[in-house]
């Protein structure tokens, strides 16, 4: 994967941590100035941008930045600008798309069908079991569970998910050094090593509760659908599955016995149309339709965006005669291989790639297996 | 209340026992001939109706209509032909609607507004409890609990009703003298004395299987809504419910735990459009708007039918000045009043009084008491 330059990766970071420059400011420097080196040099004078801002663009916190690339440069640290083509296309396609995300693990797995799994944190006993059917199902079926390693349902669904060989994602509301709740460190470390952690915020930064929140975009926006295990009314599990549906994602709620206060935010997400499932199938079958609708939105996006071609067509099998497919048709066969591995076979983009896969994985050509890796079904 | 005289009564009889004649027929000929007496006589020759019907017209079974007269001699029995002003409306206007009613009790009460509540004859500790719950809260608001005086929920919804001092009425799939299962023979008891036992089936129908469907369609018909409160996904209750929505009346179902077989055909029926409730004041409040469309659209059916002058306008407070609603209101006063003694102040109809007493209950004029009494709340 391409990394951003040592200059621009420093641009980068000084622009995360000037203090008044949320991401749609930063997306909007970006645009403007073409590079994250450009956009310090010109913000740092530009009246338009807060006093503070500038501030920090012109004399940035040298000991904090040291301490970013210190974290960058271990193994398995990445940032990933939105500009770069390894960030993930999900994500950027939501308004509120973190500027960069802080990555610790395989930052190809960002570019897997994903699932959210989200629930209380208090969740019940039998809460926390379906939680853990759900993630096992989900990741069984090549299918990344996403959360936001919180106590209860976050942490169970990660947890199983593993379990079952399979990869998840932790979202955090902390820098991507810190872990919380502390109780979760060893869990942490295995997502890290089997999936990936990532976070918008610099390391370092301790989880304030309006980090919260902001996390749960992302946990909906790296997915294809939010499922809500187990929710009281004021939950943040909520807020994530609202953001769901405002990122036109699927949302998926259990319900529960009307005693229960924590089937009530799941209730409540049904009354609004979130769809009422029973069983791990059912969240898969109406995922398959969307994930085909959204690799090929993804497709028109990336042609859009001018990388790689589009491969035209739907998802059933509008892709034959396609050079790019018949490349990719080629680079896979029966044994699993990775996303590096097929992108160095075949040639094509890692960003492409991983929508022709989908493409292919719901048509039923590839297989995703454990790991991120595909094989030939047919 | 107007009785048909001992010929139309026997006519009715005999055409109500007449093999292959079934409510559409009867609802024909009635319609067609004007009295049951003509329409006997018709039907008998006509080379359209069945032969077995036109045999059974010709020489009716004498000892059946005896005991079917023997039943409605009782105190307290009746039978309400469609073609009467004291069938119920809302039943009326379904398509299915049954030929005539054979009711034990207080006929009146099939005039009060009923939610009916159905669901599995299996319940689960819980399921019972809920709907003990919700029969308990609906007969406190002045609804009438109407159920299928089946085990289970509809036993103890019925229970329910009457330990709250409330009214309510079980549809039969047996001829009105039997009571299925037997162990309801105390319970069917205390309905007839405070609510009402109704059947379409003539005395001594055993409760065949074929019965029961045809029994929940009546349930469904007299109810503004149906809440199912447990249900396996091969069940009666989910039978009723949609019989419910098709006759364009509210479904409600309660959800449950994604475990238990009993919460799946509740789940379905969420799928399928029935509101989730978690509360009977939800239902109540749900019902207030369909109540008030229901009392318009039977005051202007009444109206058609050119039984008395409409009461103009909408729920609101539409009425004012209508000579009609200042009679009965003139009539009611804050020590609650039955029908029959509401009919005889205020030398209303009893149909046109009970859309009426209905449009002043939802505009808050009048408080529904215990027993299908009314009193001035305002």
């Amino acid at each position: 994967m391409a990394n951003p330059t040592p200059i621009e990766s420093t641009a980068w970071l000084t622009l995360l941590r000037a203090p008044g420059l949320g991401p749609a400011s930063i997306r909007t420097l970006l645009e403007r100035h073409g590079s994250a080196a450009s956009a310090v040099t010109a913000a740092a004078k530009d009246a338009a941008v807060p006093q503070a801002a500038r501030d920090a663009l012109r004399t940035p916190d040298r000991a904090a930045l040291d301490a970013d690339r210190r974290w960058l440069d271990q193994p398995g640290h990445a940032l990933i600008p939105v500009t770069s083509s390894d960030y993930p296309a999900l994500l950027r396609d939501i308004p509120t798309a973190p500027a960069a995300l802080f990555v610790a693990g395989d930052p190809m797995h960002l570019w897997s069908p994903q699932i959210a799994i989200v629930g209380a944190r208090s969740a019940s006993a039998s809460g926390l079991a379906n939680a853990r059917q759900f993630a096992r199902a989900f990741a069984q079926a090549g299918n990344v569970v996403t959360s936001g390693l919180a106590e209860g349902v976050d942490g169970a669904a990660h947890a199983a998910a593993l379990d079952a060989g399979g990869v998840t994602i932790a979202v955090l509301g902390t820098g991507p050094d810190l872990v919380y709740p502390r109780q979760h460190r060893a869990l942490a470390a295995r997502i890290e090593e089997h999936g990936a952690l990532v976070s918008e915020f610099p390391p370092g930064t301790a989880g304030k509760p309006e980090n919260f929140p902001r996390r749960n975009r992302i946990i909906a926006g790296l997915s294809l659908g939010t499922l809500v295990i187990e929710a009281g009314l004021k939950s943040g599990s909520l807020i994530t599955a609202r953001l769901a549906a405002e990122q036109g994602r699927e949302v998926f709620a259990l319900p529960g016995s009307i005693h229960s206060p924590l089937a009530r935010g799941c209730h409540r997400l049904i009354r609004d149309g979130a769809l009422l499932v029973e069983s791990a199938d059912e969240v898969l079958e109406q995922l398959r339709g969307i994930g085909a609708r959204l690799a090929d939105h993804l497709r028109e996006q990336l042609a859009e965006d001018g990388r790689e071609p589009a491969a035209s067509g739907d998802a059933s099998a509008a892709h034959a005669g396609d050079p790019g497919y018949a490349r990719l048709l080629a680079a896979i066969d029966h044994t699993p291989a990775g996303l590096d591995e097929l992108a160095a076979r075949s040639g094509l983009g890692v960003a492409t790639l991983s929508s022709m896969l989908l493409v292919l994985e719901l048509e039923g050509s590839v297989v995703a297996a454990d790991g991120g890796r595909y094989a030939r079904l047919s």
